[in-house]
């Protein structure tokens, strides 16, 4: 591990939680090179939904890579782009109504949701972006500005500007009525918010929490962005192709945005790729007025067809996401019972879910404990208190009760460690 | 082509020069779906130097594909990146006395324009950036903002601020001595320039037109940068990984930047990577204070460090790349004597070679005519006047020859035209 | 009048609502070129606390220009503001236990707030100031960066920056908890908000409809400011020199503020002075970082310390203060009482006093009914539902009973129009 | 003097070149509490032009304000406004044929400038505003960004945006032709420098160091101006009312900006008033969309009034000034002579001119000898180079002789000091 000490960045992040070398991954297990295999209730941040190294978009890659087929094209027209739209039109748009059009802005998440303000911006010939505590979008200027935590905003170094903040869903103390600020600020002249271009918003924040904005409030907020004019962005980054349950996270809602980003899962297998939707009537820029290098990285479209033949053609996978997230909701309320001591609650939809701890310590304490006994999930939330899952949707019920056994190994010792502490005071 | 018409946002760009489906390419060639070969000196726009498919960069690549290893990390430890780690260190930085230290910034290029962006800011807590007359860095909006096209900042939406534009080299009447403007108002406490955090440069301008900063030039800057403490970045996105000749393109300067980055051929074969070079001083941001998902793309790794261990190892390539470079020019001179009457001149160094008309309508019907003959050229400039060499750097000799005939036939058929038009006058 | 026309600029606005050309004045009354009298309540904006032509304050003024007294000195020293300094010292600060730094920033109210919110970013080294709904504090580009009037901040033509909008007292729905969102926003490090410079307030907001702030109100946001460490800045332009019945407005809350600005009423006779005063240990401008050809401008000095000692060397003038804004809080309440029909109610602090609208078509009819009758009165509030007093200090009661008289000939009038109008529905 | 030191804040600059507190003045003279008279060619940096205490203009303010006429109108019509526009259109506008539209956007030049640059940008809907190096324009936001001065650039605390700054007249080598650097920015499309609003400019920089740009420069940028649809500001506020010897100082270049600012010597007497003139088709502010309390003093009115009537019915007080000014070049050169050993220079146009001094300390040290005997000059500059004359327009030649006086001694002082200095190196 020294080579990454001397060489790599000390930004370097998720290798300071999980201080180990990884070399081969399977589904939902990751080995290192001492031959420990662990658990991968992260799944890469939401990027590995069908599990690592999935054998059905494998197949495909390696069938693609074999022959002497284009890997990088820019945006010149290809095969493997052309198989990429027609697959994306005919299972996920056309079913669900959605005449959308695609663009790819650049390989990461970032790239989808500059485009996004960009697009948003030029439409409506204003500057404002309406964002939310604790949302995440990305770490490039623009994404950046309209993402919630200080440490990250702090680095841009220069003022990160022409964006408001509003309450997510529940922020406040449950009490105030959802909308009330920025409605109220809309309707009068005087509160200082300039007319906002679009409004930018995650269904569930999961760098931020877990924290889940019900349908009806999504569907709130839909109602005042036509009220007002203003553009609805969903992000979609983290929280589509699946990982709720349905391909797009807002389709619960029974909303329609205006435009929406889409990354992580979406190449299937962890080849970066990203695509801004967006209603047809948006589709306004000129010809090359947003471009990127890798935007038309042809392997990701082979993989991320692979994906959609493979698991989205019909409702298997959707119904199993559904019914693995219920199941697991069941255990934690179990595990939340049975450690009375620590506090914990939990919240989620499908299989984005957090286990809440009373003290943010112990959520620290816990995934160090899991690490130790070979199972990966990172902390999230403004205070690092909640405990994460994102497994692989492909993860299966034996996997999980792994899992799960292994989580309420770590609390009790958690909690045996805590006991001793509060036996000191 | 329908389904990209009816799918695919209308901001796509390079497909409308070369209207055609690509489906499979190899070295100096690329193959439409009509079975057409085309030869291709465009290379992804510098993406491709070792050639599309390299045999060699690809075998390691599907050796790694082959096994069950890690695809998708973030900035977790890999034996893959270990691998690159330890490969980069010996072959490119050891050699040339440099202890740099190396961020994954996401990616994508304006991934790494954006990181080397804010640690400039970081390190110096000022906010200006000086950029370039016809500079490009990307479409984020921190790199939009030192990027001089007027079109593509157009579509921010918003001002682009921070930063201050000065004139690149041979910019304004070939009179005026370098960097007079950018000195004087350096040492000027009334000039209305707020001190620097950084410069940001190409050593050829790519998009810009394959404009060249002379090696005197660039000293200069730097000797500006440490007089005035302002960090020197080169973006060697488009002109390193051998573009000019050696593995940076700033080496023929004798320059030492603060922070590099690079990307687009770094990965050997149009795997999207991307990295920012700082030196080790300066590696100041906390953990996870920039990150990224697809930072940690691990065959990107392999492909990276097979491209290194293929083609850096000793001086071989760097020789045959100067030596090609050397004859292409003559090549270019003696067309531009046989068609007088274009009034045609050319620019570059290495393999980044600009072929320059006097009248830009005529650049864009040549790459019309090339295209139609089966050669794939680009425009660039200010006004597109200029066709852009920026062919793989494997091109053999023979593949040379094949293409400047085809030059010499377009530019024949638009010298024809162009008769016929002026005898209309 | 044809002279305005063809000459003065259309963004001219009083003279719409009161189309004559006024000739003379003398406390609480004006008169036009037709020899019209009228009651002012409306002074100047509150410029005119102390009365048109204050004959104390007139007479030092007339004492001071008939000797050859200098009249522009910038800053340099003067006797005029010696003695300025002198008596704000003795009859302001001192028997406040202020020990506060003055500034002279210019002769505009929107010169001392651009100074203020300049110190608080140079004193902590931040951006964001933190401002509040109606909020409104001027017309150059810092201070209309924290004004919320939409018509005012669309005029700047650029994007107006590093500001954050909070609700101000009362302004949601009633039910909401005092800076429940601006604390939530401080203390979550997920939130949005950069930590903010300085918070800036009106205790009572003029333009923004007679919005009065609750002393526990700017009790609990000095408690705030305190404990995130940002700087408090009262804008006392409006507000300050008597209008509430204190010479600070903020005086009643018992608060200490960081910053404070003065303008208007400050040099006793409608002469342009503005101060910024800070407390000692903000003082940190080097000498002429800020300045401005005006900021010395002696016959303001004179008229100032003139009305100082003139109505602030005992209690006599508060007292009667008081005593008037009570008296008229109870008439207005009767007026009320006489007009259900209007929907009527009132709001204010001291003699800065609102007739609110139930409907604003009303109030905009009532000033017009006003004017007619010879009484000076602006609406105010974010949909102009408010009928302003802004008396002179000094208006009298038998003057009140005058203009009270017309206010309820001029409310007959609207309601037995509004009555017709309501029978033809 | 110690009630300065106690109360004032440490801002407060001029006042530490000249220790000691004024009284009286009187013309080209001032007083101070000791009763030693000075020469003040300083003249409130040019805000004095007609004299300290003009009688005849004193006279008639002595007038208006014997009567009870109105003082503080806002934007209400007053016969005092009404005066002052039928005067300055019958005697300032329709001779020289210019049919503009005049704003009172505040008392203070800050407000005349940033009025005009929002105009421009309303106007164009365009954000960027071309300014020149060592341009001084004001201390509030928008007129700080347009400012060249670092340490008050500094004071605000946020990065200045918006503006692109380009070197004024004979700034850089002497060598490169006027205009290049803009004119090839704005005719590069990829030159970085986003199409500007408008420009804004001195024909003469007061606080930059007395630099003259000439008739054929600003023909040239009026020129640049139409052929790039940017506006034409000129900043008139230091060297209008006379300065350079005609009423606007671009009169002598036969341009016609689009917009003007005047103030400083626009009230005759140092009352704060300031304008923004436009021409017609600009005139496109709604009704309050910029206002300011103190735009309607009418006092001001009053007094500026009577100085065009004095001064400007005739062309008699332009001819004195510019016969005075050719005397006093004429004056310097001799004394430039005289004193071979301080390397000394002169420019400037009207009586508007610096004593330019190849060491900079030594223009510091003359002043305070200047001081010392009884004259109060100022130096300006980017290094305060520049020993700055700026009299009131009525000097006499007695006043300019007696003055000169004073400043040979000064120079024999300076140089004898220097000479020593020398002798022990």
């Amino acid at each position: 591990m020294e080579i990454f000490e001397k060489v790599e960045s000390q930004v370097r992040s998720y290798c300071r939680t999980w201080p180990t070398v990884f070399t081969t991954a399977k589904g939902s297990e990751i080995t290192d090179e001492n031959g420990k295999t662990y658990l991968d209730f992260f799944a890469g941040a939401g990027t590995l939904n069908y599990g690592h190294n999935n054998p059905e978009i494998k197949g495909k890659l390696l069938e693609y890579l074999a022959e002497d087929n284009v890997i990088h094209t820019l945006d010149m027209h290809s095969t493997a782009k052309a198989d990429f739209l027609k697959t994306f039109k005919e299972v996920i748009l056309e079913p669900r109504g959605m005449d959308y059009k695609m663009m790819f802005p650049g390989p990461a998440g970032n790239n989808a949701v500059e485009a996004a303000l960009k697009l948003a911006r030029k439409v409506t010939g204003r500057e404002t972006i309406v964002s939310f505590t604790n949302g995440f979008h990305g770490m490039t200027l623009g994404a950046l500005a309209v993402t919630g935590n200080s440490m990250k905003r702090g680095g841009a170094g220069v003022p990160l500007n022409n964006v408001a903040t509003m309450p997510f869903d529940k922020y406040m103390d449950g009490q105030t009525p959802d909308f009330l600020w920025l409605k109220t600020l809309l309707e009068d002249p005087g509160s200082g918010l300039d007319k906002p271009a679009a409004v930018i918003v995650e269904t569930v924040q999961g760098e931020g929490g877990i924290n889940v904005a019900s349908a009806e409030w999504l569907r709130g907020l839909q109602e005042l962005c036509r009220e007002h004019e203003m553009l609805l962005i969903i992000d979609d980054i983290q929280m589509g192709c699946g990982r709720t349950g349905s391909f797009f996270s807002f389709e619960e809602a029974g909303i329609k945005p205006d435009i929406i980003t889409l990354s992580k899962s979406l190449s299937g297998i962890g080849m970066p790729l990203a695509v801004t939707l967006c209603r047809p009537e948006l589709d306004v820029f000129e010809p090359g007025e947003h471009n990127g290098t890798f935007r038309g990285f042809a392997p990701a479209f082979i993989t991320a067809t692979a994906a959609l033949d493979a698991y989205w053609r019909d409702n298997t996978f959707a119904k199993s996401i559904t019914a693995h997230a219920s199941w697991l909701d069941e255990q934690l309320h179990k595990i939340i019972d049975d450690f009375p001591e620590l506090k914990l609650s939990t919240r989620g939809r499908g299989l984005a879910r957090g286990l809440v701890f009373d003290n943010p310590d112990l959520a620290g304490e816990t995934t160090t404990e899991l690490f130790e006994r070979g199972l990966l999930m990172e902390t999230a939330g403004a205070e690092d208190e909640v405990v994460k899952f994102l497994p692989p949707l492909t993860t299966t019920i034996d996997e999980f009760e792994k899992g799960l056994g292994i989580l309420r190994e770590a609390l009790s010792a958690v909690s045996t460690k805590h006991v001793k502490v509060l036996a000191k005071v």
